[in-house]
């Protein structure tokens, strides 16, 4: 049963992400759509068993000859196994956070960091002020599911505007290295407000004073794992080494990532705080390679689950235009989607740079939300913080910006390449070989 | 919670696996001692909610002080949260089981067919008889348990041979080969028992035509597995290669990984021949050390954890020899223990060979259960088929033989070494280099 729905999810995750690959698109919106396209909006093959719909039938049917047990074992067997998923989905979730600090450059974020900090600053503020404000005062929101809205609007995937800069070689650009420095701070930042508004909302309501305990403790917890990332790395390199049984760099930063994720539990503050500040701090080690190497396959299996639930457990319903019921979701949506974008373009003009640089294409590498945006969705529909027209309007959000980023870099950079003056002028195509 | 317990099951794990490789004893011993470290027969701090055992007084403190709830609500959620640990453990299973049926050099064994076979056949009746009559006509247990017991001793680990053997620089000498080809034979042998046993064990008692049946449906599993390694695997690797989105290797492997499973299960087998079987068919493909590369993480992490957890749920105040109760289980762990060793040793003589070889190498090399044994106990505790006594006296039978085979086998062969007549003259060091 359990294998079954692996494979279910996995064939229907790789299906859609090779499809994705080939259209030039990331990946990950394969997986996303792979999971509506089996999920409760879809053909119902893999459903929680609190969503309160069925297995599709032939599925049950199929399951019940097999294991020669009654449809109603197996839509009940089918229940008691979801929670297993979601463990596995979780442990996806926190090797992604904990491969996204280890990939930070933090060098290289500081070498651009003036603009790079501008860039980040507007575009966590902006998006968040803007969705959190405009969804209380256009649409009536409430406060804590509108500034769990206005969070999810923050982080940029640094991993779709990677792959797509590499692919077009700007990777070592000016531009791109603004993009990526932004990035990195913008996913601390992102990550700070997840671990105070996850918080909060399990709190009683909204007031200042535990906010800003929340906000230093979550900013007080990354600088210091920044600084522990130079202090305290070379004696983990040393204990690396001792260690003679086998597994040793595996089980070593796994410890290190428990390690991080309980001292975040326990000052209050989100686990998947502590997996990206685990990343942080051994991102500086000399096994760091090694450790993305390890922690890689993990992420592949298992943060990949993670999308495809996601996907699942969304109930597109609520946007079907043709019911009239739905109209206010669907303007929310438009909304979100807008500010998604619109926050994250206007960071290109938010810096001072006295060289030459594209504005438009910083802009728009800041743009694609992915994972983390996922992350947001993920952990807030797990704590019931969200309507479903607002888990809709955010998904949709996540996959309007990840699936526009990269179709018009390509395109801003064709009209570069083709001599348009506006952005030739400014671009810098890579002088070194591409990093992917 | 579960970082808390995830922290202490590494640590604990590492630091007594790191002494054991230092004394030259498996690691796997060390993961074992650390589990009844901390779990019912240690210190109470891992223990899963139906064992009735509380966890240790000063670790509820921590954990009610860390996390602002009451010590009742951190029982209740020591108890919630087993159930995780114990599907990351069957990751773990699963995943080692892969990659035993991975490294299995099946062409090797091709090469020393006869004497290995001999091995493996008198390896694997010889403990299963003499352990299931014994414990039925000496000791009045019951059938199933008995059987149960019996099949625990019949696979040898191959991990800890091929170890110790190539430590000593005898893996390509006379005696490895053969010892090797009948670890990798009596795996399989082994694996397919368990998939009987188990199946037999769910169902209405013993009855001979469904034991038939399904030790015919995993012959029937196992063979096809061998002959599909040599006819889909190219396809396979065709796949892969066709595959751009990246993790293509896990992925795919993992699917097959799925399949496996989900076709042993549906044939009303274990899904643990399903893993193994599914290493077996991917062990002739291209990306063999690959996929073996993305899975040695897995098999890091959450085989420790499945280890761990068997020490964990292991009740050895049964064997306390001050308790008169007790003296009967503690018996029946002495008769297993001599079986097990016994059993394998006698396999040394059970072969023809036309060149010198020592037969008491063969026979300690045969010796060591490890991981194959622990599956065996895992499964059985999980499906409650065993008493507590067996339950302990198979542990017993698994760490002394481990324990034990190492230290026989270093023995013999300094002995040797020395110039003793009876075993210099016989032993072949590898000319050859140590494979690792």
């Amino acid at each position: 049963m359990v294998a079954g729905r692996f494979l279910l999810i996995f064939v229907a995750a790789r299906l859609l992400a090779e499809l994705m690959v080939r259209l030039q698109l990331p990946a990950i919106l394969g997986e996303l759509l792979a999971g509506v396209l089996i999920g409760v909006s879809g053909l119902h093959l893999v459903v929680s068993g609190e969503s309160g719909v069925a297995l599709a039938p032939w599925l049950g049917h199929l399951f019940s000859e097999l294991a020669s047990i009654s449809p109603e074992q197996v839509q009940q067997l089918s229940a008691e196994t979801y929670p297993f998923l979601q463990a596995v989905a979780s442990i996806g979730l926190y090797a992604l956070l904990f491969l996204t600090g280890l990939e930070s450059e933090l060098d290289e974020l500081i070498a651009v960091g003036a603009q790079a900090s501008g860039v980040a600053l507007v575009g966590v503020l902006l998006p968040f002020a803007l969705g959190t404000f405009g969804l209380i005062g256009l649409f009536h929101v409430e406060l804590i599911p509108a500034v769990f809205a206005g969070a999810s609007m923050t982080a940029t995937s640094i991993g779709i505007t990677a792959n797509v800069f590499g692919e077009l070689g700007l990777l070592r650009s000016r531009e791109g290295q603004i993009v990526l420095g932004a990035a990195v701070l913008d996913d601390i930042l992102g990550i700070v407000i997840l671990a105070v508004v996850v918080a909060l909302a399990s709190g009683d309501g909204f007031q200042w004073a535990p906010i800003l305990q929340l906000l230093a403790a979550a900013a007080v917890f990354v600088v210091a794992a920044i600084g522990l990332s130079r202090t305290v790395t070379p004696s983990f390199d040393r204990l690396v080494d001792l260690l003679k049984a086998p597994g040793e760099i595996v089980v070593a930063s796994f410890v290190v990532l428990c390690l991080c994720c309980f001292a975040a539990t326990a000052i209050g503050l989100e686990a998947a705080l502590g997996a990206f500040a685990a990343g942080l701090i051994l991102s500086k080690s000399r096994h760091t390679e090694a450790i993305q190497e390890t922690v890689k396959p993990l992420v592949s299996l298992f943060a990949t689950i993670f999308f495809v639930l996601i996907g699942t457990s969304m109930d597109l319903s609520v946007l079907n235009p043709f019911d009239p019921v739905n109209r206010s979701g669907l303007v929310v949506a438009a909304f979100l989607l807008t500010v998604a974008i619109a926050g994250k373009v206007v960071t290109g003009w938010s810096f001072l740079s006295e060289q030459p640089t594209n504005r438009l294409v910083v802009g728009l590498g800041m743009m694609p939300r992915g994972e983390v945006g996922l992350i947001f969705l993920g952990l807030g529909t797990a704590a019931q913080l969200l309507t479903p027209s607002l888990e809709a309007g955010i998904l949709l959000m996540v996959i309007g910006t990840t699936f526009l980023a990269p179709v018009l870099l390509r395109l801003s950079y064709s009209w570069a390449a083709a001599g348009l003056p506006s952005i030739d002028s400014a671009l810098q195509p890579a002088s070194t070989t591409d990093v992917d």
